[in-house]
């Protein structure tokens, strides 16, 4: 699968890293790089945060530094918080995710690099980067968990590789508005009966508000049936 | 501000919930519910994990059952990974962030819950909701941390800034959700006095199908009181 890698520069972390493994395997990326991670690899705190994630995806590779580590990408993302003194295009994830997929399918291969926790991605490794990414956040509190802006850039990626997911479901369909017809009849001779309409000249203007409450709720044939169900309860004399 | 509320249904660990607000915050959200946390609030880990957020944040406020959480608000929305048997609207973190944001500029008040980490909302949680959130995520790996699924919907929330407001009618907005629950009380009371419910444990569920209608129905203050109105009329002994 052509996907984007995602690339962990000196992690502190394992705790971040299975976490990032965890969210880049539910958006469907399986492509991860650790730079120098602190803690050294394999981590048993990673694992465990992994969910399973890591003992599912291909082995995670580790690089002793930046340079390695992206050598083979033809486009690289750099995400950072707080801007830096560099020429380079600024991207959401948003537009990143609609960059990434259009390289992509031209067969670019593309990395986004992410730096460690307490101080974001180092100048020179930004340096390296084509274009740079910064989620737009909350400016007094900008500090994103590392393993949460993976799973940004990773959630706006997969709006473009997964396909789309259609839930309807046939048999949660309206049902026609002849049946529908049927029940407001039933319901406002119910309503009659019980002299519910006290000015009759209301009853029109009244009974047109039901109908907009039901036909809003698009009533499936079983949902019309449960209410033709308790029409038939409230309206048992059984004292 | 006017924000959407996120409400953690049943909680199970605390760095979730700080990791939750810390997620919160970074996305300029701040009004954070608790429903029977596992642990009891406040968490000490629950501070650890949020960063400061929940020193800077108001206070979190906890509830007992998912009903008191969710009495004030007109518009709800409950978030899922499995398909339930229940006729909502399906939408996408993307598609809910644009609806949310419509309906704060008509003025209503939002909720996204969310369910406890180990099986999600239960079905009567979310029988209580108008529409169904669902991440599109790897169906083969499936299972989004908690503080996870937080973000992604306070992130998509964040896209949309409250700029231009609506002058939808405020009597057509929908009735808070704590008059809706003393209408299906009313309504269960009376079809139990009428033996209804033949079997003794189909009642839940039924109620809980009546709720999906009316819920779907987005009933207004006004409605509501019509709702009142037909079932005192139709319960009236009048032989």
């Amino acid at each position: 699968m052509l996907q984007p890698s995602m690339i962990l520069v000196n992690p502190q972390m394992g705790e971040n890293i299975g976490g990032t493994a965890r969210a880049m395997l539910n958006c469907g990326l399986d492509s991860l790089k650790l730079v120098n991670p602190r803690d050294g690899w394999p981590n048993e705190r990673a694992n465990v945060m992994s969910s399973g994630a890591l003992e599912i995806m291909p082995e995670v590779e580790v690089f002793d530094d930046t340079a390695s580590a992206l050598a083979e990408y033809q486009y690289i993302y750099a995400t950072t918080a707080r801007p830096r003194d560099m020429v380079k295009p600024v991207l959401t994830p948003e537009q990143a995710g609609v960059d990434i997929y259009k390289r992509m399918a031209q067969g670019q291969k593309c990395a986004v690099m992410f730096g460690c926790e307490r101080a974001g991605l180092a100048n020179d490794d930004v340096a390296m980067a084509h274009s740079i990414i910064t989620v737009p956040l909350n400016p007094d509190f900008a500090s994103l968990n590392l393993s949460q802006a993976v799973l940004l850039m990773a959630y706006e990626c997969s709006k473009h590789a997964l396909s789309d997911v259609d839930v309807t479901n046939p048999d949660e369909a309206p049902a026609p508005m002849g049946e529908l017809d049927n029940l407001f009849s039933r319901l406002e001779n119910a309503l009659a009966d019980k002299r519910f309409f006290k000015e009759e000249h209301r009853q029109r203007a009244t009974m047109r508000n039901i109908r907009n409450m039901y036909t809003r709720a698009e009533l499936s044939p079983q949902e019309v049936k449960t209410f033709h169900g308790i029409i038939s309860a409230l309206t048992k004399n059984d004292s």
